[in-house]
């Protein structure tokens, strides 16, 4: 049997947000490594052994899955949202390029899956409906100025953002910053959505302006979108609003 | 019966690919929406009927959509990839505002699905790695001029760009430009992945560099992703190379 390591995206957390391909490399993995709290999403199962490590351990956790699939054993990682988001795609890739050659002959097979910001904006309306982008709030691995400059190249292009990690117990004050220099770069009121565990049990989802956005809204589990000028909020009578940014750009 | 409308991603064209919950949805949908080619993918089913329509009536094609749901049947837009990635989820959002108010009544599903280009990242590697974009082409409804502002910004920020709608009979040069305008901002070796009917059975990935990339390797069923001078490229002895981003950026 030759070597191999799925790497699986497991949505945002409910079941039926699950593509069946990558539900399919779950079931036949034989031990699965992860982040904590993502291997309490998958129901226990006899016969595959469950490699939990801690957040911020993505490089060691990579290479520990790595050894495992090198040695013969039929092995899943599991993200969640899309392991090419902020997640670990790029941490095993990292893994294989530092590593022994050994690890190049491992078949890497990375199962897409609904990533924070699709779910998000899925709940909402149509938030992501124009150019748009993504930026990870987290200065662990990159510098606070670099997240500034790209804050600002976004807003003055006009992509609508969207945020991730925008927040934890290390990182108190990205957010409240993010949200001042922004207020610098758009109006008042572009809407700001909040999404916290969407698609989840406890998911909290609030839609605001950037005048009135809060950090206090956000923790660990939230992801946010900010529109441009041009997003709409459409008010409707028995249902929560839409939210969408249009098609049609102006000049 | 509330009026509902489900819109649903089809993800990037494989049955494995779509959610259980989009299928869901679709099979219990009495009326089907959507582009003719995206209809084509569904099998069809007794007691379902299917309103094709073309490419560039997506306004239009809303319009039926929401029609025929506020009349009580249960109907269903389809998208490929994600409805709010250059899709569908955008142009019902605009009739809703424009419509009648019984539209604001009708309850409507947005279903997330795999958009083209995490299906394409997956297939290569982890090129999203890192902060990203993503930008259509397409200067049917928005200026060129503001196609190549937000290519510059995004070169400029570092964010590694997924273009969509890169090229078609009647936009033939704009994707040329696109490159030509990014030679002079990124170096000459910056990864460029084509990926063309990605997770379909006349799936073509092409990995080359900036200055290689020919506009004629791109249809219309095409999805780019453009690394960043950051992206790597790992060979491997016996499999294609793995392209990925890494998390860690420098000053």
């Amino acid at each position: 049997m030759n070597a191999r390591l799925d790497v699986i995206g497991l949505g945002p957390g409910r079941e039926g947000l699950i593509t069946p391909e990558a539900q399919a490399a779950l079931d036949a993995a034989k031990a699965v490594f992860g982040y904590g709290p993502y291997l309490d999403r998958i129901p226990p199962r006899d016969g595959q052994t469950r490699h939990p490590s801690d957040n911020r351990v993505e490089l060691a956790r990579a290479e520990a899955a790595l050894t495992a699939a090198a040695e013969g054993s039929r092995v899943a990682m599991v993200s969640g949202g899309d392991p090419g988001v902020f997640a670990m795609a790029a941490a095993v890739c990292e893994a294989v390029e530092a590593g022994p050659e050994t690890w190049r002959r491992i078949d890497i097979v990375m199962h897409p899956g609904i990533t924070a910001m699709l779910a998000l904006a899925a709940r909402v309306g149509a938030p992501l409906g124009h150019d748009f982008c993504a930026i990870s709030l987290s200065d662990n691995l990159k510098p606070w100025p670099l997240v500034e400059r790209r804050l600002v190249a976004a807003a003055g292009a006009g992509f609508v953002m969207a945020l991730y990690n925008p927040i934890s117990r290390a990182r108190p004050w990205q957010l409240g910053a993010a949200f001042e220099l922004l207020r610098a770069q758009l109006p008042a009121e572009t809407p700001v959505i909040f999404g916290r565990a969407v698609a989840r049990e406890d998911e909290r989802i609030a839609i605001t302006t950037l005048a009135e956005a809060d950090p206090a809204q956000a923790d660990m589990a939230t992801c946010l979108i900010i529109g441009t000028s041009e997003t709409r909020v459409i008010t409707r009578p028995a249902l929560p609003p839409l939210v969408y940014t249009p098609r049609r750009a102006p000049a």
